[in-house]
């Protein structure tokens, strides 16, 4: 069986303070452990901030794309083997794992490509000179220079590959050293991913460290120009927030979690319409895809009431097509299981609690039933749509964020306000999608519900051919959301590594501005 | 006795959970008190959120220029009684009041001017519109809005005027009301103000709450849209930080706490020439004005170590020409108290703690014999500059925020790595000054601090008849700094806004991103 060890210090280690055993959640069985050790976490930070920050900095813009496109590469070098470990260590189906997959090489391609457009520099520019003297000689110029320390990322269970390089990206491209800990029980891909780095030589020294298992103490050594960087629970993004580094020595930290992302059919889309079609497709595909285990996936879809009946049709209908089982075993598969036993549990538990105040609408309490393994061993959930005809009074339905293949049709009034109430109970989200060709609907919705979200997605019939769908996440555009969400910004081209970076207002005589930021 | 009490909930209440009384800290005579009384927080969040926030999204940028300007038109219609009120509450001279007031008005008037800047609009854009399908009819375009909640705005008590405006004028501009809460001690300039500005009627109701004394638990009730934003000391953050709102709802929290700011004297600059002159004038300009009581004073002055007795003499020159007493009693004063028995007794220990660790350069132990009140009252401190030849050992130098009139000379060896090694010990500040004339000593020195920064000052010959010194805070540049300096950003004009904004990104057709925004 596969030991798992952490990338620190510039070696390979056994670091875990306990043994865990990772495995494959369509049979159960075990298929790796992380290997328990001890190593001096301290160090590890000292490490990745002198060797690494040091490395990086030296390099320009354009050097530090051209490792991002190196690491690009590498990934899709190695795709097939990834792709087998993705099915075996989080049960994606051929699908998923290349959503997961080729979402880390793509996104690392995006900001290969900003770094060669920042081009042969080490200094971003923040702005315009702009002149605070009574003669432009005395000016003054924002810059953006890497903070002097390590980016520590902790990602989720759901996304090994994409998690580890679209944090990486914005980091490595800004100039900050990388120690990734991914979620222990789905480690593998991105264990495999750091040593096909490894292998290839594409980073610096120091550039990019990886934790299997526990990170003991690390967190209490963060100081004030490192940072943190979380995706998960609510429940442990409270615990990184009072953690001594962030309380004490301001280290910055950004925080991805819970989300009851939204959907929208306004009253103008008609049955059968090319619109229409888009919000079937995009509410299916995100309860199905990685089993609904997406933290854009649409929670909450909310219909007309005259339209709940065809859309609950709709999707059942789809719904109904689905296999679900292992998709090692069958290529026919299209919905693994979920990822490990622990989410099988909470899963349960939540459709449970949210089928105490809803309706059923599709695939009773997601019982598999001559589907998932033959054996009876697997973590599988069959989908499952719920219906509720008073929203406004469905607490689960905007706090409970079920993280498999559950979602649930809300009826509501079909006016802009009432959707803006409603999507506001969520206090917070990463994404709502709205599907109209009234334009009117649009312009009076997004300014109510958009300090709710980092991103809106707006389906409308022009673009419904050209559309991946709200769940995907780009790397040009913001991924993140206030309150609930964590609060955090990710991606967004440029956007994104500012959490990377400090930013300085420097004043002074305008030629000698221009002598350090080469800006005329 | 004047009686302060909390403008809330669209009304003057008494509402702090203790009384309090404030003194005149030349005379030690008591000359306000603050209210006791109760109120109900929530309620008072509520009013804002509802009434304010309405009012304000309602309005353009433009218009809320308006509002900004018709607040600095009021502050400088008050300012005589404005400065009698400072110099009575905080010891101020006639210059440090005026330093404070009119930064306030500046300062909302620079946010009026950007507000007439952004015009008719209620959206702010946020870069350009982006491609992002295969043809450019699925586009994007991030956008900011106001977050739908209430800005607490929590400030120090040297600044009463600077403080609440300098916060105010991003967040109203942003659409975001404001509850504003200065320290107590110094609450009377700040409570005039508030009052002021209701008499002018000048901001819609909710817009902008007080609160005179103790906030009670409102923290405790903030949502996911609300922000919090802190000056004071690292100690208070430390509890800030950790409150529920904060750590359970992702409340964003900015704050500018301790800065061991400091200053270079590079070894190109001769004694007796402009840049000479201009580093001995803003170095002593920092250890006196507002009685060193300024978050940008300079704690830690950097000289060739060749150049530190005549540094010291220059300074020392200046120094002993500063009349220190009652601002109210003679004209001739250069110099009042500090703020309060509570900072009278800090900066006297903190005098103790530097002298343990450097030698004497001017001024003893800061006693006053023969100046400061008749009676032997009043928080008198005269100017403590202290000197030290190893900079690198001297902990209290790098770590201990005197907060009065005192600075140290500390000898380095004239290289630029060097300052910056001793630079970073500060472990991260508003603002450092670097003063030279070899351009090389810039692109070197630059480049190894920034990232410990908010703001760096490049002093030199050729803007040196324009500066207003390191210790102005300029509405267009950033104030804030990493680590021990909180972690914040304020101010640099459109930046400052970002915190009271939801950044939203918009992905669809580009003419409804177009129809939405008003950018094609």
């Amino acid at each position: 069986m596969r030991s798992l060890k952490s990338y620190v210090g510039g070696q390979w280690v056994a670091s875990s303070n306990r043994a865990a055993t990772l495995y494959n959640p369509s049979t159960e069985e075990a298929i790796a452990e992380i290997a328990a050790g001890e190593v001096d976490w301290k160090q590890v930070l000292a490490y990745s901030r002198e060797k690494g920050a040091a490395a990086l900095q030296s390099l320009t813009f354009a050097q530090r794309g051209e490792i991002l496109q190196a690491m690009a590469k590498t990934l899709h070098e190695g795709r097939e083997e990834l792709i087998t470990l993705a099915t075996q260590n989080g049960g994606n189906t051929r699908g998923d794992a290349k959503f997961d997959i080729d979402g880390a090489s793509f996104t690392l391609a995006a900001y290969a490509d900003i770094g060669a457009k920042l081009g042969d520099t080490t200094i971003l520019v923040d702005g315009d000179p702009e002149q605070i003297g009574r003669t432009a000689r005395f000016s003054a110029q924002h810059i953006r220079l890497p903070r002097a320390g390590v980016a520590v990322h902790i990602n989720a269970f759901n996304f090994p590959a994409w998690g580890l390089a679209e944090k990486a990206a914005a980091a490595l491209l800004a100039g900050m050293p990388v120690i990734s800990k991914p979620a222990s029980a789905t480690a593998l891909v991105s264990h495999r991913m750091v040593e096909m780095f490894l292998e290839k030589d594409v980073l610096p020294e120091g550039a990019l460290s990886f934790i299997a298992g526990s990170s003991g103490d690390l967190l209490s050594h963060l100081q004030g120009q490192d940072v943190l960087s979380f995706t998960g629970s609510s429940d442990t993004a409270k615990i990184l927030r009072s953690t001594e580094g962030v309380i004490e020595r301001s280290v910055h930290i950004n925080v991805e979690a819970d989300s009851l992302n939204a959907a929208v059919l306004a009253p103008d889309v008609e049955l059968g319409s090319e619109t229409f079609g888009l919000f079937i497709n995009d509410v299916v595909r995100d309860m199905t895809q990685k089993t609904g285990q997406k933290c854009t996936a649409i929670r909450r879809i909310f219909v007309p009431d005259e339209r709940v009946d065809d859309v609950v049709a709709a999707m059942s209908e789809r719904l109904a097509d689905l296999v679900v089982g292992d998709p090692a075993a069958d290529s026919n598969v299209r919905m693994g299981p979920v990822a490990t036993e622990t989410q099988y549990k909470d899963v349960r538990a939540g459709i449970e609690r949210l089928a105490a105040q809803t309706d059923e609408g599709f695939g009773g309490m997601g019982e598999i039933e001559g589907r998932g393994s033959k054996d009876g061993k697997g973590y599988f959930v069959g989908p499952v749509l719920r219906v509720t005809r008073d929203a406004a009074n469905c607490d689960a339905l905007h706090s409970d964020e079920v993280f498999g293949p559950v979602s649930t049709v809300a009826a509501y009034s079909g006016s802009a306000s009432d959707a803006a109430k409603l999507i506001q109970m969520g206090k917070g989200g990463l994404v709502t999608s709205l599907y109209s060709d009234d334009r009117s609907f649009f312009t009076e919705l997004v300014p109510l519900v958009a300090a709710f979200h980092g991103r809106l997605y707006l389906g409308s019939e022009k673009m419904a051919g050209q559309s991946p769908g709200p769940g995907t996440v780009m790397p040009a555009l913001l991924h993140g959301g206030p309150g609930r969400a964590g609060g955090g910004e990710e991606l967004g081209g440029l956007r994104g590594m500012a959490f990377y970076q400090q930013r300085t207002a420097l004043q002074g005589d305008k030629a000698i501005l221009a002598a350090i930021t080469g800006v005329k």
